[in-house]
Parts: structure tokens; sequence; C-alpha cells
């Protein structure tokens, strides 16, 4: 039975108190409900009461003896973090690409030097299930260090049937043995693979008849992701993808409008897609849908970042009545980073979000993109006892002293995994 | 005595050797001189021997008893980093007033809100040398831990006799205590204070008069720079604040064509300076009289991507010959980092310059650009014994892996002061 946790003294203790049951737009993204000289405890893995100081130690004060006690004096403490967007698990690394393209290589030089996405894909297949572990629990290790307590996780390297459920073996293999808590997509519809280029069709066939009712059934994933982009994914097969994972039970996540507008915004608000992700070349139509409709804008800064091009919109999106989530798209390809905190500075200098709001976007609005506002996203009793401590006196801080990783401690299921900036 | 170290096994040891003489331009910025399988013996605060593994075995094998060994397996190794560009001892934080700029205020109203340069300055005089010490140290620990063993740091926030010489004092008392090295710069013209608004030329006077003379009779500081920019200092001024030290011994750099072009660069060819720091709109033919000249450029991309500017173009720079060296610009108003891997990603991400120039940029020319590459800045026997570990397996992925402190082991003068990412 581990120990209660008693977190006191916080200089600013940042709740988002008040958003769960719907995502958090407008205005509502820049208010954090803060409590100053702030007090938190934490039993039996859930948050058990949230207040001032003096109201914690007038109500708890009693046990003090029993509690591993933290001192957050001049610290922020926020809800764990929470990336809503990953593909953790794969194999390989790819920084001679990297490297080449900054050498002024060709796309097609670095594809005929084995580069690309299906060298994950060749990675991924070769590799086995422990492989494919122990590479992927070292970067949930390091989310962790980065003060992120929930990621979601997508398949989509393996691109047969046996792959994705590898890939997606090792995802609930992970969720069960390790801290961090990983929530299952299943993106079948990632790429087509080489051996499908003469006929998508079939691949769009294999995916929607074969893998969705095959994870379904053996509830491996709770999404249904596709990258709907020109040259990989139509509109049109985007839907009949993400339809056939409906009737499965798989909620509709879609990678839209990241290099060509494609109309993948509209999209996912005719379907009430949970989350449409990338958006950079989104309409303001298609922006305009996704107020109406409730779907959540997922943006990955860090990608846009990587591949040298603008950023999505984020400050038009929030200003359209948008809910924007931001997470770190992880991959080998566009996005080699686990850094969320990284990701919230680039959410505040490349794509206008205020200091309040990349916060609000990287918990309580990322937990609604993974469907768990209910349970984790914010510091309120009852909640999953999921808690980051950054060494910065106020969240503002957390921003202006750009490209530092500030957490200090990481508190998972009531347990603290993170001290001093180490795992413990 | 310290005991002798071995670092065994290094995946890379880019040794980066060879430019010692002469700051590295052209297609030698893209050159490591890597090491596999490396190894290296550092004794008596210097490298006495670097080389492969099997080399240092047979000279230093029999000895191995008397040594602390670090296995450096997986990983990459590299000269301590070098920040040429801080102005690391000030007091006070200005996260309110980059809170108010993502909220929308205006310049004039963060200025009326307090914010601006002249808050530091008032922070900075009012704060004793003891204040000044213990936040200036906390950044120096920080840097540290970001593999960076030498800073240089400018004066510049006291902007009166008696507070410019508290600042270099105070930077001159943490060289001696600290592990880190500092070198000093006097930067009285860093900005015209308030008091002298309606007569700069009078602080023109002050500077080149009393601050420089008393400075150097001190042997506060071994360089003198300039905020050459319009409305702060004229090129006509910069010249003569430059020659005034320079007949004092202080060696001129200058912060030149930042925010609009000026004929900074051209001003800094012209007197010789050891180089000339921002460059952003630095015209093509400054470029050039700066490549002809010798003059180093000092890059910070961090200060472009914190103001949400352009960043300066290095990638033409390096081609048209110049000596790009990088830097954190470390300070509270335009960019309040330590982190100099993540401007060296920036180097990459926003300067169009390769993993392998972002290293030389850090480390050898890094310190040409504050003349100790005599000492420092190579692994090269006979040189300061200070050295970074990383925990990646080559140069590439260092920038590849973008965002994250990849910082394992730092030995700063022979002695272990980070080990497993934690200060020692
Ligand atoms: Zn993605
Ligand atoms: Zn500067």
């Amino acid at each position: 039975m581990i120990k209660p946790v008693w977190i006191r003294h916080a200089s600013q203790l940042a709740t988002l108190a008040g958003g769960s049951e719907e995502p958090v737009v407008g205005d509502r993204m820049n208010e954090l409900t803060i409590i100053e000289d702030g007090s938190i405890w934490l039993e039996a893995g859930v948050i058990q009461r949230v207040g001032t100081d003096e109201e914690l130690e007038q109500a708890y004060g009693h046990r003090a003896h029993e509690a591993q006690i933290i001192d957050a004096a001049g610290k922020l403490v926020t809800p764990g973090l929470v990336d809503p967007h990953t593909h953790l698990v794969h194999a390989g690394s790819r920084q001679n690409e990297f490297n080449m393209r900054l050498n002024g290589a060709t796309y097609m030089e670095i594809m005929n030097n084995g580069g690309g996405i299906h060298s994950t894909t060749a990675a991924t297949r070769e590799a086995s299930h422990e492989e494919l572990f122990a590479q992927s629990k070292r970067r949930l290790d390091q989310f962790l260090l980065h003060g992120v307590t929930t990621v979601e996780a997508k398949s989509g390297y393996g691109l047969t049937l046996a792959d994705e459920i590898k890939q997606l073996e090792v995802a609930k293999q992970l969720h069960e043995s390790h801290p961090m808590d990983i929530i299952s997509t299943f993106m079948g519809a990632h790429a087509v693979p080489r051996e499908y280029r003469e006929d998508p069709e079939a691949f769009v066939e294999l995916v929607t008849q074969e893998m969705i009712p095959e994870v379904a059934r053996r509830k491996l994933a709770e999404f249904n992701d596709v990258f709907c982009e020109r040259g990989v994914f139509t509109p049109e097969q985007s839907k009949r993808i993400l339809e056939a994972g409906a009737r499965h039970g798989l909620l509709p996540k879609i990678h839209a409008d990241e290099i060509e507008p494609y109309e993948g915004a509209e999209l996912a608000a005719a379907i009430g897609a949970v989350s449409a992700d990338h958006l950079l070349r989104a309409s303001d139509r298609g922006i305009q849908l996704m107020a109406e409709a409730g779907v959540i804008a997922v943006l990955l800064p860090g990608t846009a970042f990587f591949l040298m091009a603008e950023s999505a919109n984020g400050r038009k999106m929030i200003d359209a009545g948008v809910a924007v989530a931001i997470s770190t798209d992880c991959n080998p390809g566009s996005s080699p980073t686990v850094s969320l905190p990284l990701i919230m500075n680039l959410g505040c200098l490349k794509m206008g979000m205020t200091p309040a709001e990349v916060l609000t976007a990287a918990t309580i609005n990322a937990a609604h993109a993974i469907r768990r506002a209910h349970e984790i996203g914010s510091l309120e009793a009852g909640k999953k006892a999921d808690v980051t401590i950054f060494d910065v006196p106020d969240f503002m801080t957390l921003q202006y002293r750009y490209g530092i990783n500030h957490v200090d401690t990481v508190v998972k299921n009531g347990a603290i995994v993170v001290a001093g900036g180490s795992l413990v």
C-alpha cells in the first residue's frame, strides 16, 4: 500500500477545474483556476482534496505523519500532462535521413537511400515484440521525465494485420507494466504500404474488412485514425475507414489538412470525429464547422518545427471557438521528440497561444481529445492522482524560460515516479 | 588531487581537432574529425590523450586502477560546449511582460507597466552583490546541466560606473568560485539609461572617458561590446566606444543589425571586431566584409525564436565564408534560456545549418569568439579537460531528437561535475 502524498505550499496550483464535462473553448482556455499557497492530498491513487494550505492543514494536518510530504514552495503544480497524439510504438531511428535533408538532399535522394515512412514500417515489421517493447519503454520513461502521465499511442507502422496487432499488443503491455497510462488508437490507414501501391483500394478493403473487426474483437484500441492527405487516403476513403471503425465501436480521429487543404476539417465535423489533428492548412470554413460540431483540434507544432514549415494557426482556431489541444506527435519521421514542455513553448511562440492556453491544451483539452476528461486533465477531488510539479514559480515562467525541462516531480496514480528531475 | 578520468568506448568522439589556429570556415564547419570507439584520458585538468580505445588501452591500460572510468558506450563525446554571448549577471525575471505580450499587449502598454530593459536595469541596480551572485549562480548550474563549460558574460544592466563594476565583480567571483569559466565583457553601452535620455552623447562620454578606463584599470573585462542599433547607439558612436575600449586593451565585439540594417556588420569588419552578434538584418555586403576581415558571426536564434522574428541566415553566412558561432544570448528580455542544446536545434531548423555545423559553432568557433581556442573548444592533447557526454549515439541524433537535454556527463577542468544528468 503506497503512502498518501501531501503536496504543500505550491506557489501556484493550476487546477484547470471545471472543464471536465465539455472541452474548454474561447476565453475559458485562458483561465486556469489557480490556487496560491496551494495544497493537495493524494491517497489510494485518487485526488482526495485540493485547496489552500490552510484548508488542507485543517482537513489532513492530523494525518501528516502518515504521508509523504512534498514541499512545493516556489513551484508550480499542474495536472499530469496528457499527450493525445503519439506514434509511440515503433522501431528504428532516422537521424541519417534528417542529416541528409539538412545537407541538401532531395526527397528522392532520401527515399532512394532507404528513408521515409517505409523505412520505419520495415524496421517495425522486423522488430520482435520484445524489441518494440524495449524501445518504446525508453520513450515512455522520457515522457514521464517531461511531466507527461498519459499518452495516446497509435499503431500504423505495421500495415499488415499481424504487425498492427503486434504494435497494439506492445502498447497494451506497456500500459499494464509501466506507470504511464496508454490509450490505444488503431491506425492501419497511416500509409498505403508498398505492396499495395498499385491497388490502394484493396488496402482500404483490408483495413475496413479485416483489420478493424479483428482489432475491435481483441479490444486492442479505443480510437480509429486515418491519414487523410492527397496521395495517401482521400476524404472519401477516410470516411469509409472511419465509419467502418465506428461500426465496431472505435471512435474516429483524423490526420487532416497537414500538407494541403483537403477538406479534412470539414470531414471531421461531418462525421463527428473526436479530434482532427495537424490542421496546418485547414480552411476557415472547416475550422468553423469543427467549432460547431465540437471536434477538438489537436495541434502538433513540433512537427511543423521539425519539417521547417509554418505551424497551424492555433490563435485563430481558439478565437473561432474550437477547443484546442496540443501534442508532441512523437514519431521517427516528422517529430522525434517526447518533450511536451517544448511543444507548449512552440504553442506560444509559433501558434500565438498564451501561456495559460497552452497549459489548458496540454491537460484538460488533451484529456478530452482521448475521452478521459472524467478522470484526468485537472486537479479535482475524485480524479486520478496524476500530478506534475515544475520548478518555476508560476505558469508564465514555464513558457518564459523556454527550452528547459522544468519538471521536478511527477506523481502517477498516487506514487512518486519522478523526483528531483530523475526517475525514482 | 582529483583522480584521472578515463572516458572509454564512446560511440562517437567528436574531437573538432585542427581548428585552434583560425576560426573554422566553409566546408570545414561540416567536418567534426570523429573517432569511433573513442577514448580520452584527462589528468591534472588537462586532456592528455585522445584516440581509439585500442590506442588508449595501450598507453594507459596499466594505470586504469588509478582512474575514474566513464563508460561512454552508445554515447557521443564532445568538447564542453562554449556559450560566447550571455547577459548572465542580472536581477529580476520578466515573465509578466512575456505573458502580456502573448495576450496582445502593445509595446507601450508593456513599457507603462514597468517592462522593458529598464526594468532589468532597475532590478540589477537595486540588487546587492550577494543577490546578483545567488541569482546568477543558479543560471550557471543550469548551464552546466546543459553541457556548457565556458560562458562569456556581459555587463550592461548597471549603466552607472558603480553598477557596471558590481556586475563585473559578480562575474569575477563566479569565475573564481564556480566550476564554470566566465569570460567577461564590459557592455556599458547596452542601452542609454533613462537619466541620459535627453543627452545620449553625455552617456557616450561617461562610457568612454570614465567607465572603460576604470574597468580596464581593474582588469574586470577582456572585451568591450556595444548595442549598435537605431535609437540606441549609432554606428559612429559605436565606433568611438569600441575604439576607446581598444585603446585600453579591451577587444571589440558588437551587437549588430538585429532589428534594422544599420551597417553594423560593415563597422565590425572595418574596426576588426572579434565578433559581430545577432546579424538578422546584416547586408550581403556586410557579410562579405566580415568574411574578408575574419570577424566571427555569433548567431542567436533563440532570440529570434522568443521574439517571434525570422532568424539570421546562418546558411548564407557559412556559404559566404564567415565563421559562425552560436549562443543562447541568455538574458531576461529577449532570450531567457540557458539551453545551448536547444539553440543548436534552432541552428538546424531555423538557420539551415547542418548537425555538424551547429556543433562546430557551439565549440571551436564559439571558443574563437572569446579568444580561447588555444585552450578550449576541441578535444586535443594539452587543452583544458572540459568534456560533455550526450546520451545519443551520434552527432546527428543530438539534433534529430530535438527539444531534449541529452547531457549525461560533464567534466570540467578534469573533474566530473554532472553525472547521470544531475549536478554532482
Ligand atoms: Zn500523427
Ligand atoms: Zn546580447
